[in-house]
């Protein structure tokens, strides 16, 4: 192993396709000493010009670093690749980055264990090419202790580095719950454009005013977040019977113009169930009982 | 009719609810000779006392000022009370803040022309104890010289005060679009709370990660909206094929852990359809074209 430096920790980078080149790439930047894997060689070429050592192997590229990052195309491929290692693990601290369930993570973590590795779960919410920026987020699970020692390199990959907290399941918990986030943003804002479209007006009109909506949403949060720990719901604006009452506005307004209605039935059979569960003279985030429980169970 | 003054335009406020009585109040408190009219006399009080007129009649109250806001349940609320009146509507100005459709409003847009008085469709994006303040948003769509001409009295509702354009229909349009952004990031950030909760995350945790992902889709509302509006769709980032691979891990999730998979389910049906459609190679905004489809309308 090579001897540790405060700011220059060798690291390793296992897999490269886009996101690992680009990985990679933030590191040799930072001037880490950089071994990098994968299945095509190939794919390293432009990285050794850069600076990287090419392994032989899996095994001399988890040797090379005591801190090992692993991305590749999911949970099979990284047990495919690191199951059959001997010892070599053993003292390493291994930083998967491949997205998957958070059960996968959980498992991963106890497999680690028994390697007599430290395993940190990484979720990466960027793309390839803001790796290594401001703009780059990625969280990570697993003990304090691994992340403390190792947030400076890691820090390299993206001023988002967060760590969530010591439970493998986070990262890939909180990667998905955010990917929900934003998908229903994106739907939100396309469904409004859609329907004012029908009056001609442009989605670039639209989008600041959909923007300043959003903006306030975003003032709401932190109070129904609230609501939703301490358990009570009370309306602090409208109740979720009002608000039934705009969706079925938003439900015929779409039938009659002709665009999808989809969006607004799912938001208004939500509602309603949640009005059905007595929550009609509550506010919005008493509908959290709603997502809370297992499709098809009602009442 | 009362004499008019560029900066203190008697208004009628007809409909005394909570939004109708705020109405009134804010164009008090900004010095409007403001007359008031309500089926049940006794909901005026509280604004006679503040130096509002009460009107013995509807009718009384449409002649007492130049610009007449309307606040009532619904639009067959608003025909009831006005359709009877003679002559008296001919030469005001009608500002209908009720809340309906945009054919509702087109509609009593021809029935107040047929009468000779200007109609301003609008909606209130604010609830009661905003109206007056920075924060209550109000959106206006009909003839732009009226608008124009008392602007300032109507600044009176809200800080907000915008003008949509001249087709009557787009206030009500918009109101029912950005009330469905609304929701739907509202219901993004629920269905990602539970999924949180499932490894006890508290929701206060959660909320402010969350509010940096929502912040960062509002960066790129609008070049998704620019997209939108040209109908070519590359993918700046990820294409809709990756989206739907990271979608299953949200619909696994969700399944695995016990919380409602439903909206997980849509979203991935809604991506799984853009692509059966050709757009697995495209952009986000490429759904656009599942959302302008009349629901049922597949391929």
């Amino acid at each position: 192993m090579q001897s540790r430096d405060a700011d220059h920790t060798p690291v390793t980078v296992i897999g490269l396709g886009l996101m690992g080149q680009a990985l990679a790439g933030a590191f040799l930047r930072d001037g880490h000493p950089t071994t990098v894997w994968n299945r095509t060689a190939a794919k390293g070429e432009s990285l050794v010009a850069q600076g990287a050592t090419l392994a032989a192997s899996v095994g001399d590229a988890v040797a090379a670093s005591p801190l090992v990052v692993v991305c590749v195309s999911n949970y099979e491929a990284v047990h495919e690749l690191l199951d059959p290692l001997g010892e070599v693990l053993d003292g390493r601290i291994l930083v998967n980055l491949t997205s998957g369930t958070s059960r996968a993570a959980r498992d991963s973590a106890e497999w680690a264990s028994r390697r007599g590795s430290t395993y940190l779960d990484g979720a990466i919410m960027a793309i390839p090419p803001a790796i290594g920026t401001a703009d780059a987020a990625i969280l990570y699970s697993g003990p304090r202790s691994a992340f403390d020692a190792h947030e400076s390199t890691l820090r390299s990959l993206g001023a988002g580095t967060t760590y969530l907290g010591a439970d493998h399941g986070l990262s890939s918990l909180y990667d998905v719950a955010l990917l929900g986030v934003m998908w229903s943003v994106l739907n939100g804002f396309l469904q409004g454009a859609a329907l004012v479209g029908t009056a001609d007006v442009d989605a670039a009109t639209f989008a600041p005013v959909a923007n300043t909506v959003i903006g306030t949403v975003t003032e709401w949060v932190p109070g129904y977040a609230r609501q939703i720990d301490e358990g009570r719901f009370p309306a602090l604006d409208s109740t979720l019977a009002t608000h039934v009452g705009a969706m079925e506005h938003l439900v015929h307004e779409s039938e009659s113009l002709g665009v999808s209605a989809d969006l607004p039935r799912f938001i208004k059979a939500l509602a309603d169930r949640a009005v059905a569960d007595g929550d009609g003279g509550n506010g919005y985030a008493a509908i959290i009982e709603q997502f809370r429980k297992p499709s098809g169970v009602r009442g």
